[in-house]
């Protein structure tokens, strides 16, 4: 098979060329059962050839729920081929994070076995052998790599064929990072990252070329979505946040230029970030440290207040993508991408003093969070890197509109709850809960403390009475009976879930049982 | 005021000993409202004149609930002086662990403020003064050490006056220690240890002498209790577990001589380091990174399989201590106490590829665990360094009896439950759970392929079917509705505590509303 000019330009070492093949020549490589890794963070450089290769070879042949795989990837992968082999029951076993209808669809009906785990923690996990203890070999079978982002991947994956998608349809992304490999204990050593900007690694990631088994040539780009927009509550959210930022700086405990800023995905995050870009905030030479970039970063670069920023993958939208490749020279400079255990390391987040920043589903009046699963059962997305930064941040922060829709009440669904459905951030590492209607400060409060503040602060108006009511109850119920640490009801902590099940909204009319 | 000569002996500056003064004429530093640090970690180090002499104050002049203090130590203090504050109703705040019958009531009945934290992160977060916010100076206002456990409190405090309570009951502990001061971001540093033994601090705290306005001589020990004894269950727990760390030696997955072990405080830590003493382990060369060490690893050291041991406290019983001071020159050269924040570091705890184990109050079916509060609200002692350890490990251990007795049934506590009633690990943290009746190693598994190896290895017969058929509902209920990722029926979760508080088990006649 000939390679093209422009594939000659991306593969420089010649032997990789002899073994250019077409995605459909591979599907041998993928017995049913098989173990496959993929490359990919967040929806960007995960495979596309030979997934669909696959894919199409299920759809002709019938083979639906006959081949199945297990499925790893740093996170997220694309939407279209992932939601594809999900369609197509292709999927046995995922994790460790997920974003894509069908694939949760599989997921919540029982198709597909997921778990979803630290980011932090899984590609180490994964190199330790613990989720493929069952197999003789304790390996993955194959991994699926996409050169331009071969380094999003952020290890080698120990026992498995490679087969690499070199992607000539978006430009080489060469120099914009700092790979790691990943060393097991007891030779595993420090990250020797004392800012941001601190490179500790190479730009390309070492594979053994013996293990390559082929090369593919991927002619699109990522197809990513459009980011979230702000809206008036996201930026009512933004502004409390960064009035907290601000008085933390008057108080000495922050420096002008803060320390590096974690900012996740959605349009809280697009705000919050657009609010450090316009001239109201007024904070220069901010640094970012964080596990993905949307585009509002794009703007915070353009505002001059950005001096540096690193994570493990950019996921602009398609507009994004064309205004970072159109300033290139600007922004390569001030920009390292790492890999996850790096970017989302508990080690290197601690140590900078990461302000962290999340969305969950819900939070509870004692400052548990849940992450993932709504009503304790729905999985969402996943944990994703959420706990990474919120245990180890200095500032651990979570960001949420006090109300979400139900079908038949704009307010029906309080974000603010009496107990949290599932817990993935717990009490012991939340210091700031923030909505739209205020900013709840619990750092160093007891669980009682804790309830009155976010409550107060927090909760949107509907709720605060009936909040307040089943704070007030438990209390008194708890206390009188010599457990009143932390108050609760038992036996109606989920009313309020039930009440929105059954009625359509959380507004109880009463606790009485 | 004039010193002793073995005082003298221990206090080598001058100029310290000009600050000699008696507990008793201390009471003008400490006013009502106080924030106040006290050296000490699991029940040892902790100061006992000037604590006892304000006490006395309190009782003498009938200041019950007019003098009360915030109280940080670095985790539990002495019961004695602790329980008799709390008696006295001397204790408005406390963070960030305790131990004590007193104490534990004041906090369930309302009357002291506490909130628990990790381990590691306390002493951070009150440099950066997040504990302290509400007061002008944002600091301390008095800090009481022990001498002879000045290191166990890890960090300069900023801004407080220091009272030192030299210690003369006790042998010096000199050399002993490894100390390493807080530094804050972002001039934070790695810590550079890559082995159990390694050192990277100095062998004494640094303090200011100018803080420093009274020395005090201390003449009586730290008041230890018995370690509790092994029984039938922990052994058989132990057993368990060491039949499982062999299964991944033979499996290549830890090496012959393990990974640094962290064991708790317990019966079952005790069976399990003495299971690892005994002949029939037969792991030699071990090395143990955990915070604190009781008087089974004396056995571990004289077994001869143990190389070396470092934590931050040893908290032996008093013929423990015995043992320790008569074999000091044998268990010096392989011991090194450390600063809970390096004891305890996620940092150090993820590169050395610790073998994390505790026990909690209960485990969930999808493996998240209750670690401090009794049927969601009693607190127990507090979370102290369990999710340091248990989110950071690489295996990460949660070993617990399979029932604990109630007021009228031997089995009337079923430790795993359908759902916990508090969270403080999650899904995500947990790898193994373990009890007298199996293991159940979850790792790699979705949450429903949990919930059946649990249920199936772990749970006691009585309550097998029971836990069997909550989770066959819930699995059939959320696979119906679309939402079976992690299965539970909300409204019912937690009716086998209902029962347990209503008819005093919790083996439950039926799931049936």
């Amino acid at each position: 098979m000939a390679a093209s000019a422009l594939l000659k330009s991306r593969v420089r070492r010649p032997s990789y060329l002899k073994k250019l093949a077409r995605a459909e020549d591979l599907i041998d490589l993928f017995p049913n059962g098989s173990y496959i890794g993929w490359s990919g963070f967040t929806g960007v450089g995960y495979p596309k050839k030979v997934p669909s290769a696959l894919a199409d070879h299920v759809e002709k042949n019938g083979l639906q729920g006959q081949l199945k795989y297990n499925l790893f990837v740093g996170a997220s992968s694309g939407a279209e081929t992932e939601n594809r082999w999900a369609r197509l029951n292709m999927i046995e076993r995922r994790a460790p994070h997920q974003v894509g209808k069908e694939i949760a669809k599989g997921i919540n009906n029982g198709n597909i076995k997921f778990f979803d785990k630290h980011l932090s923690m899984f590609p180490v996990d994964l190199m330790y052998g613990y989720y493929t203890k069952h197999k003789a070999n304790n390996k993955l079978d194959v991994a699926i790599v996409e050169a331009s982002a071969i380094t999003e991947d952020g290890g080698v994956i120990p026992g498995a064929s490679i087969i690499i998608e070199v992607n000539t349809a978006s430009p080489s992304f060469e120099g914009l990072h700092d790979i790691t490999m990943t060393d097991l204990p007891p030779r595993r050593k420090p990250y020797l990252i004392m800012a941001p900007e601190d490179r500790i690694g190479t730009p390309h990631i070492p594979i053994d070329p013996e293990r390559v088994v082929a090369i593919v040539e991927s002619d699109y780009p990522d197809q990513t979505q459009p980011n979230a927009p702000e809206d008036a509550t996201s930026r009512a959210i933004a502004s409390n946040l960064i009035e907290f930022l601000k008085h933390e700086v008057d108080h000495g405990r922050l420096p002008a230029n803060l320390l590096p800023i974690q900012s996740g995905i959605g349009n809280i995050a697009n705000a919050v970030v657009g609010g450090l870009a316009s001239g109201g905030a007024n904070f220069k030479n901010l640094k970012v440290w964080t596990e993905v970039l949307q585009d509002s970063f794009l703007d915070l670069f353009d505002s001059g207040n950005l001096d540096f920023a690193t994570a493990t993958s950019i996921r602009f939208s398609p507009e994004g993508f064309q205004r970072f490749y159109k300033g290139w020279e600007q922004y390569n400079p001030k920009l390292l991408l790492r890999s996850q255990q790096v970017s989302n390391s508990p080690e290197i987040i601690r140590r900078l003093g990461v302000i962290g920043m999340n969305t969950p589903v819900e939070v509870d009046i004692y400052a548990h969070a849940n992450s993932t699963c709504v009503m304790g059962s729905r999985m969402l997305n996943g944990l994703g890197g959420s706990a990474d930064f919120l245990r180890s941040a200095k500032y651990s922060i979570m960001h949420t509109p006090s109300t979400r829709p139900s079908k038949t009440d704009p307010h029906g669904v309080s974000c603010i709850v009496p107990m949290c459905t599932h817990v993935d951030q717990t009490e012991h590492d939340l210091d700031v809960i923030v909505t739209e209607q205020g900013l709840a400060d619990v750092r160093g409060l007891s669980p009682r403390e804790r309830a009155r503040v976010i409550i107060d602060k927090c909760s949107h108006p509907e709720y605060k009475p009936i909040l307040q009511d089943y704070f007030d109850r438990a209390e008194f119920e708890c206390l009188r009976k010599g457990w009143g640490h932390e108050p609760h009801l038992l036996w109606q902590a989920f009313n309020m879930h039930k009440n929105l099940n059954e009625k359509g909204t959380m507004k109880l009319d009463s606790w009485d049982a």
